[in-house]
């Protein structure tokens, strides 16, 4: 966790934490360059890609490496300052995490001035949307290629049509059948299709099934716990006469309730009542330094306003759970954190994996050696706000303040929980560079380094990397996304959403056998 | 398994071997009437819908039920003559079956004439297409909507000018990341990407990745195996400047292969160069006594010829499994199977189920009651060819004559196996009717009763009903199913083709964790 809030132009090695064995090189560094860092001069023994970390001290074999103050895993080669510390000398580190509870309060600054509005969607059920889309949600893979048809015939019409209606959506994907109703697996993915039924970004609601699957319309719809002013139609494609029955069917019920819908209008509502989910994707060594930062700074603004903001990841937090845990309001809170972690402990070990084996092959390259240093910036992502709450995987967030919820790292399957559970905006951080989308809640993208803007900007909305060059602070970049949030809440588009990307990008966790 | 040949028009119960304690309902029954089975009469008991089952003897609970011949579970509740028989009163066996090695062999009669031909194309390694497709294969879901994008700008100029080129296809996924390389679930995914990628209808693969994901380009190309003729393009979304470049990067790299794959033509190839893959989705009373049959006869004249026929869906044969096994043409191969089923049983019970779970709500509507009665159904698509393989999914088909593929039941799972192992027709029989199709491979689907014909006709390519009814044999289905795979091997249009359908349901079999 970076307590840096600005960065002077020109640095070229960044320290974190006063003590830290290691510090990030801030552009590619070359054997026998002499920099300064911590108040000295560091001779480069070692050629150290940006993002990178570069050693300020000796570290001996099964010594623990430190840097944002903590420990990011053991030396498993000697270590000499100005080596470059990577996976060929740094290591897990097994030791054992003291989890204490509650024992960091942080009193976070009620904004001044008069409290601040988006223009939303008022729903029946007292929730405020940020979108008015319609949905066809598909109970199983096999009604998947008539949702598409549907959405490809009915999309052109809708746009040209119903300018209020912000489009239409086909939520496909791979599973509904062949699974154990009563499993844990069934179980998630019919809590996910229900979250995107009760969504309040989705006003209309096509339910599209095959008609002998398991996980059947009436099961999606069961807890009758939509808005009451979400329509809702059901077609079945046995039952409707097959698939170019059902293609017509499904056009005239989507377009019967575009017709409807789009009388809908968007209305002042406080920003208390905005769900952020929060999440990071293709991280690099700038990450924990320059946007999660940024974006934890606009997290705890909204949270002293009042709203809910939602970190995830469980696999992304590991090894950092004890920042959050001293964090948790209550031990309860705490303890449902760590209950959670040795649950994935439990699962992965019986999928024959270790939870280090999380940094991806593009984190790497990014300069990102252990799942504890990844961790360490990912959770950054969480500002300094309380923990109050932890859910499991689409279940509905109930609760204003920072909340956690256990989802995998994998982006898509991560924002389809967060979505499920009612996030309303997401922001995602991206190192490598991402093309994220997650309709139909709007995603923000933005990116660690200015080098990705450069490359990839069409599709970042905001460049954090503007922190590392010295040219804007935490505060500025923080201030920019928030202010973007509430644009973006109102109505403004996202990048992904220009793209029109967000659709494929639905997919519920899938945990337990496919038989 | 059936060994009917032919149903008499007006038959209202259907006893399929001497000794059974059960009868099939042709039509609904209602109490009171009474019907000739067996050589006597029946007085209906009970309200029994058409495809279910009647008692003929008493049974007492405890004791197995047979039909078929064999056991497909016990009573659960007193059985009494001319009572409906389902999952109210019967329920699974799990007595130990025995397990006999090659002890059936079956001599398939040798088809007179000259060997017969379909037009498809001949590939550089000696393969044989039936379609000539160009494939944009995404590692990773963060992908999928660039294909996507790609294929909706390309589609159309691909069809106008390039008729010899039967089309593009985005096969999008779900995973791709947060995966562990070494685990079985990893190595499935990138088994199942390069069976797609080396498949003999497709000419032209662009592999798009996102750039930092697991299952990078290199790991899917890595083994080297595809046609020489095969037109490879790659292209990184991170490398490339994101979507909008890749977008057009990638029309560009599509549109280059069609113009050279156009030239493409077929030319007469040998029947016995067909791999056919056998499956079934939404399985009814009627699979086991029309569609199942039907095709199995068309499957041994194949084989007989020298072609290839794979079964599959472990699940759906579990418990039938003795039968396949005795017809296995060694030890070793019939064991194969039986460590499969081994598999299966520990990967169920460590994800909390039972194999019995099967029957999916719709297969029960049908009339099937337990797993045991369904894979009876099931291993009839299989005809009665000696069984010379088993394969692991995904594994390249290499073995002509009969084979199996370990897959789950689950249809798109199923069939993306089949298709990764180089299935080029795929024949799939439906009771409750399926929408399913499976790019770059045609799929024939079979209906097993005149209802579900009458009903969906649209999406089925052949009534098999028709045996039921008593206007045709089970040998003159079969020689029209054999007569359409022909056809259609040489490029004539199922109805799935007809729909587009076949690219949603590209599923690669998840197993594992997703982190
Ligand atoms: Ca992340
Ligand atoms: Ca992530
Ligand atoms: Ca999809
Ligand atoms: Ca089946
Ligand atoms: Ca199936």
């Amino acid at each position: 966790m970076s307590h840096i809030e600005s960065i002077a132009t020109g640095t070229s090695v960044l320290l974190m934490a006063d003590g830290d064995d290691v510090a990030v090189a801030l552009r590619d560094l070359t054997p026998g360059e002499i920099v300064p860092v911590g108040g000295g001069d560091l001779t480069i023994t070692a050629a150290v890609p940006s993002g990178h970390k570069i050693a300020l001290n000796d570290v001996a074999v099964g010594t623990p490496v430190h840097k944002y103050g903590q420990s990011i895993g053991v030396a498993t080669a000697p270590i000499v300052r100005g080596d470059h510390v990577h996976s060929h000398n740094l290591g897990m580190d097994l030791a054992a995490r003291v989890h204490e509870f509650g024992t960091v309060h942080t009193e976070l600054e009620a904004p001044s001035g008069p409290s601040r509005t988006f223009d939303g969607y008022r729903r029946a059920n007292g929730r405020a949307g940020t979108r008015n889309y319609i949905a066809i949600l598909t109970t199983v893979n096999c009604s998947g290629t008539t949702a598409k048809l549907i959405v490809d015939k009915a999309k052109a019409e809708i746009k040209a049509r119903f300018p209020h209606v912000d489009g239409i959506l086909a939520l496909t994907h791979q599973s509904g059948c062949g699974l154990v109703l009563e499993s844990e697996g069934a179980q998630i993915l019919l809590r996910t299709l229900n979250g995107y039924a009760r969504h309040p970004n989705i006003s209309g609601v096509l339910v599209l099934s095959l008609g002998c699957e398991m996980a059947s319309t009436s099961l999606i719809l069961a807890e009758g716990n939509l808005p009451e002013d979400t329509l809702v139609e059901t077609l079945s494609i046995q039952e409707n006469g097959g698939m170019r029955a059902s293609v017509a069917s499904g056009v005239e019920a989507v377009l019967r309730m575009a017709e409807t819908l789009d009388s809908r209008r968007r209305e002042p509502i406080d920003i208390s009542e905005l769900v952020l989910g929060l999440n990071c994707g293709g991280s690099d060594g700038y990450s924990g330094i320059t946007a999660n930062p940024a974006l934890g700074w606009a997290s705890d603004v909204l949270v002293a306003e009042g709203a809910a903001s939602v970190l995830a990841e469980t696999p992304e937090v590991y090894g950092a759970e004890h920042l959050l845990t001293a964090r948790a309001t209550s031990r309860a809170i705490g303890q449902k954190l760590l209950d959670r972690i040795d649950w994935w402990e439990k699962y992965i070990a019986i999928n024959g994996g270790t939870m280090d084996n999380n940094p991806s092959p593009g984190n790497k390259a990014g300069g990102i050696t252990t799942i504890l240093e990844k961790s360490l910036g990912a959770v950054a992502k969480a500002g300094h706000a309380d923990l109050s709450a932890v859910y499991e995987y689409a279940e509905p967030i109930t609760q204003r303040g920072l909340s956690f919820m256990d989802t995998p790292g994998y982006d898509p399957v991560s924002v389809t929980g967060l979505v499920a559970g009612g996030a309303t905006v997401v922001v995602f951080t991206t190192g490598r560079g991402s093309v994220f989308g997650c309709k139909p809640t709007p995603s923000i993208k933005v990116g660690t380094n200015t080098e990705l803007f450069t490359r990839q900007g069409d599709d970042i909305d905001i460049n954090a990397g503007r922190i590392a060059d010295g040219t804007a602070t935490v505060e500025e970049v923080g201030s920019e996304i928030l202010e973007l949030i509430i644009e973006v809440a109102s109505g403004r588009q996202t990048t992904s959403e220009e793209f029109d990307v967000g659709q494929e990008e639905f997919v519920p966790w899938h945990i337990g056998a496919v038989t």
